[in-house]
């Protein structure tokens, strides 16, 4: 699998070096900044390979050419590992963690909004992404690429019954929230379970309607505007940040 | 100007048909919403016409034709307008409105980014947004696309000079809030003034350092993981549903 430009090589680099194959650069490009992540790279002993232009794109996707979106540098990297998602539980478990938040999205399939999600769930600290197996995007390197690199620092499971997880989910203690458009309870007037499991729908159709009928509770981002849907990796940010204000301000 | 795709087009049949030169349809594609849209054209006296596949092509560029998100459905519309900074808040005045966000970007160049800040800020119910001439992207037909016609519900003003911009605003009685990685003041600890525009930079550099010199206050959004920033719309999604919290709930 290939991670492209700087800040996800960067990323990879930090956090899991040991699954770089090996870093390409572009030869044409000479400035400072990947000289320093060729120098990172070189002192783990990762190899190097300066490649002509041609080479370089050969590698890339159209998209990536037309638009330099590769700033010059990719990794060649392992294949995305999964987690699995009795194995996120079980470490949770062990790790005596009281208060955790687990993200279910059910047929998301822009890359660039399933990179978003990955890096808000970073960054707001929650404990594991599940996916569903069908109609996902899975974890390319458009996505990794979308989530700046956090892939490597949330954990992600891909299911192939998205039903029987959350039953799953709800046998070991979770609570299932699912966010939905019409709702009497505002994710403000909301107090977020302990252990929760927060579903995000498709953007297209929203949460099916059999995992809403599984949801222990269904809760919305109250609008003020005239638009009454937003990004996905906008509600997981607006919902994630509310949970961490619930519980820590 | 061309609006490609499903729910920008319906969205500028809702709110400005009048802008619309005329409707553009594959006509390979037979489904009932897209007979549905056109029908709802010609209600309104638009022209739709009905085109081969390979005529459809050519008005879309690389991108959208290798992942089908044009949706067979293109809409040829008149430039997007934009509003004078000078006139949104006139408009505010005579509205006689109290509590009002402005947000401020400076030099965000990702058309989905932007489109996504515009989407979160017409749910939010926000009053305008102000972008930079210089170094930004401005209004395509990506940026419309990714906003899933948002750019319809908020208005949008274009600025050479940022700088003297948020000196004006300064001057109108708005606060200048910027929004850092760095600072003692949580959005969550933060009172929100009545009125205040929410300064946002770009997500490689952040906000220049002539801006930061300029602003009333500086905020963070408080991350709990192991990465430290988010995407420039979840970051907005997040600040601008907290003023919401806090003046609603």
């Amino acid at each position: 699998m290939l991670v492209i430009g700087r800040n996800p090589v960067i990323e990879t680099l930090k956090s899991n070096p040991e699954t770089i194959k090996k870093i390409l650069l572009l030869n044409t490009l000479t400035d400072n900044k990947l000289k320093e992540i060729a120098a990172k790279a070189e002192s783990k002993n990762i190899i190097v390979q300066r490649v002509p232009k041609q080479e370089f794109e050969k590698l890339l996707d159209k998209k990536d050419k037309s638009d330099g979106i590769s700033q010059g540098i990719i990794a060649d990297v392992q294949d995305f590992v999964y987690h699995k998602t009795t194995e996120i539980l079980k470490s949770l478990d062990e790790a005596g963690k009281t208060k955790t938040t687990l993200i279910v999205l059910d047929e998301i399939t822009d890359p660039h909004n399933f990179g978003a999600v990955i890096r808000t769930a970073a960054a707001s600290g929650a404990d594991g992404i599940i996916i569903s197996d069908k109609n996902s995007v899975k974890v390319n390197h458009t996505v990794i690429k979308a989530s700046s690199g956090a892939t490597n620092y949330v954990k992600i499971s891909k299911e192939y019954n998205i039903y029987q997880t959350l039953e799953m989910l709800k046998e070991s203690g979770y609570t299932i929230v699912g966010t939905v458009l019409n709702s009497d309870t505002s994710i403000y007037s909301y107090e977020f379970p302990e252990k929760c499991a927060i579903v995000f729908g498709s953007e297209g159709e929203g949460l099916r309607k059999n995992i809403i009928n599984l949801c222990d509770d269904l809760i919305n981002i109250p609008m003020a505007g005239k638009i009454e849907s937003l990004n996905v990796s906008v509600s997981a940010g607006v919902v994630l940040f509310e949970i961490l204000r619930q519980r820590n301000y």
